[in-house]
């Protein structure tokens, strides 16, 4: 079974395949950068589904192949639940992205009582196949939202948050340990599991 | 969106195209040819459809795309609707097979009574997706066998074949003239219209 990953991260790639893998499903992975001119795709929904499905959507049609995409972000408690479409450009700024989003967080935090600072992040991982059968699978990590930014790993908001249960912040981890917990790794396992049992009765 | 064909028969492709395009479907047609290395399906299965769905299954399979197939054969009522999807191996020939083939079945029929030479051309065409839907499309032709071959055009049976209604050959009709009315003409209109109901929705 062949797939396309609406990411040119091969990051994601590599461990999304880790995952189908693990379920014996012999699939064929692609990232986007695998077919050139494919469209770019403006997140304009409201909801990561949503914008998982846009992405998904696009590539379906434009590779003839069934195609995965995700959307993610944090939702903070303490700000309506924003950022969360809206987490990679919640600053505005074009340079060094993902600290400025995270001082603007911060910032907009800086008032807020420990016991109310907690926060999730929440990925959808979505299958769309070229027939137009939809998978969607959302993943939640909860856990709370630190003062300052702390570790080096990771991107975007993990190093002010800190996960339920653990005393480091998501950029104090490794990559394996980040996954195992991850609202991604958790979306992308679902939907792994979705799509074994669609493709298992071809 | 884009199909693949299981026929390395370029005409197969361009009739299909133009009855999709004909449907206003924006499609773009592969044909196995386009596959170096797709797998040769054996034909094992005893109905049209079920050797049309292996052809496609496989080759939905190998690129990861939509992929549409067909398989036909001539039933002649006298002959217990033989030879029927062995059709196209009936004599056993390796050279001159069509003339074989049609030369075997007008020997089986020499002795048949003008009124009981009744046979028919069955064409099943289906198309499988990515995630295992399949569609089935059934496409007949009635008419009755000749006891010597004539015309020139088409394949296979088309010498010794004359549609219901018509007092000519189906090999001494022109191609536009014969796909009008044959089996695979009906088979492709019908799975076209099925096609564009699934994939209208998406």
């Amino acid at each position: 079974m062949k797939f396309v990953i609406a990411t040119r991260n091969s990051h994601k790639a590599t461990e999304l395949k880790r995952i189908l893998e693990e379920l014996d499903l012999d699939c064929e992975l692609f990232t986007v950068a695998d077919f050139p001119g494919a469209p770019e795709v403006e997140e304009t929904e409201s909801t990561f589904e949503g914008n998982a499905l846009l992405k998904a959507r696009a590539l379906a049609k434009f590779t003839g192949l069934a195609a995965i995409a995700d959307d993610s972000g944090l939702c903070v408690d303490a700000l309506d639940g924003n950022p969360g479409v809206l987490s990679a450009r919640w600053s505005g700024a074009t340079e060094n992205v993902d600290q400025a989003n995270l001082e603007l967080v911060l910032e907009q935090v800086k008032d807020v009582a420990p016991e109310n600072r907690g926060a999730e992040f929440v990925c959808a991982a979505v299958a769309v196949f070229p027939d137009g059968q939809e998978l969607i699978a959302i993943g939640e990590m909860l856990g709370h939202l630190l003062d300052a930014p702390t570790g080096e790993n990771g991107f975007g908001y993990d190093p002010i948050f800190v996960p339920q249960g653990f005393e480091i912040s998501t950029a104090q981890m490794s990559a394996t340990e980040k996954d195992a917990i991850s609202h991604r790794g958790k979306a992308l396992n679902d939907l792994a599991i979705q799509i074994s049992e669609v493709i298992s009765q071809f």
